[in-house]
């Protein structure tokens, strides 16, 4: 009676942690999106508040991390239980560096946002919409354990890749063509790639999620 | 008697881990150090040793969580050590993600040493150089729990941030006046990055070096 007790107050525990984990990654989701957003609709108000959000999204990082250790200490896990939470403790540097990311999106949005654009935007919105579903994707996979979920999120991985490639390939077109595009470009440049570094967050989630599942380390075997 | 057999046997497991960790950092900071050198001298060969030892780098990082895992699972910590296992999950992911960029950094290189060199490299060796000791004394400020050391490293960031503003800005003027130099300076641009990145992931562990001492949270409190 006493064990079945701290069984469920563990549980409960352990749902809560889950929540925090989804609330953080909804507001990093928010921040991929409204980044991105704010490049393409050329509003500063918008990439500002994703600059203020990267608060809460450290604030959240710190409060969890204290549960998990809470969690470890109080409650003593083991097996599934302990794998759950220490891969928790690494998955929410992950989203907090997602977070990071976004904010610095933002900054260069802002100041490109004083400038005439340098074309239409169409492959960036695409990496951000692939990403963004990476990062929901592979947090449902890590709250509901799902292998298979996180082995889509690894592949969708070169998909954003190959973007930035062809974003960076396109840039230095420009740049070469016209050297007054230089500036606007290279921070064209960090916004195509901070969103492959998002991707990559989500796709590191990812192969946690299948070690934490499979109990088998695939990080470093997806090339 | 019992107690003490098994705090001993704790405490050379937890000798063994800091001892791992800083192998494993000993590695890391051979690869900043061999990926700008591989640079400077032009030596492809050194480039292509830089890209093997990630291996081995991303082997210690399983190796190692792996061994934290069963700390927590058998020994069942709580206070002091606790927290210092469950930092050490975390730093051995920030130290395999400096491989990872180290890797970066030779793979350009073996691209920019099939071209004439672009101009001598001053400022970048010094990035090098201040990031690796930067890793080291995060890894040394770990082991032996040192806060002030720890804040130093938060400390010199910004020096290694200032340098890379410095080289992006230089190269910007290389491709302006001359856009033939526009690919070559994209890659320089880009190891300029990735070592403001090593330096990013050091002093993240040097937070959590403070956080782990202090039982204060000053991430996010630094800007």
């Amino acid at each position: 009676m006493e064990n079945e007790h701290i069984s469920k107050a563990f549980d409960i525990e352990l749902n809560f942690l889950r929540q925090s984990i989804l609330i953080m990654g909804g507001k990093v989701e928010l921040m991929i999106a409204d980044s991105v957003k704010s490049l393409v609709e050329r509003d500063t108000v918008l990439a500002e508040r994703t600059i203020a959000l990267d608060h809460e999204v450290n604030a959240a990082e710190v409060a969890i991390d204290e549960h998990c250790l809470e969690l470890l200490a109080l409650r003593q896990p083991v097996g599934r239980d302990l794998r759950f939470i220490t891969i928790a403790l690494k998955i929410v540097t992950d989203l907090e560096r997602i977070g990071d990311q976004c904010a610095n999106i933002a900054k260069r949005t802002r100041e490109l946002n004083e400038e005439p654009p340098l074309k239409p935007y169409i492959d960036i919105p695409r990496m951000a919409h692939r990403a963004e579903i990476m990062v929901k994707e592979a947090l449902d996979a890590f709250v509901i354990g799902d292998a298979d979920l996180a082995v889509k999120v690894c592949n969708d991985d070169s998909y954003v890749d190959d973007l930035n490639s062809q974003i960076q390939r396109e840039l230095l077109t420009y740049m070469i063509e016209d050297p007054t595009t230089i500036s606007r470009a290279m921070k064209l440049n960090y916004i195509s790639k901070s969103l492959e570094r998002v991707a990559d967050h989500a796709t590191n989630v990812a192969e946690m999620v299948i070690f934490m599942v499979k109990g088998k380390d695939i990080r470093h075997m997806i090339a």
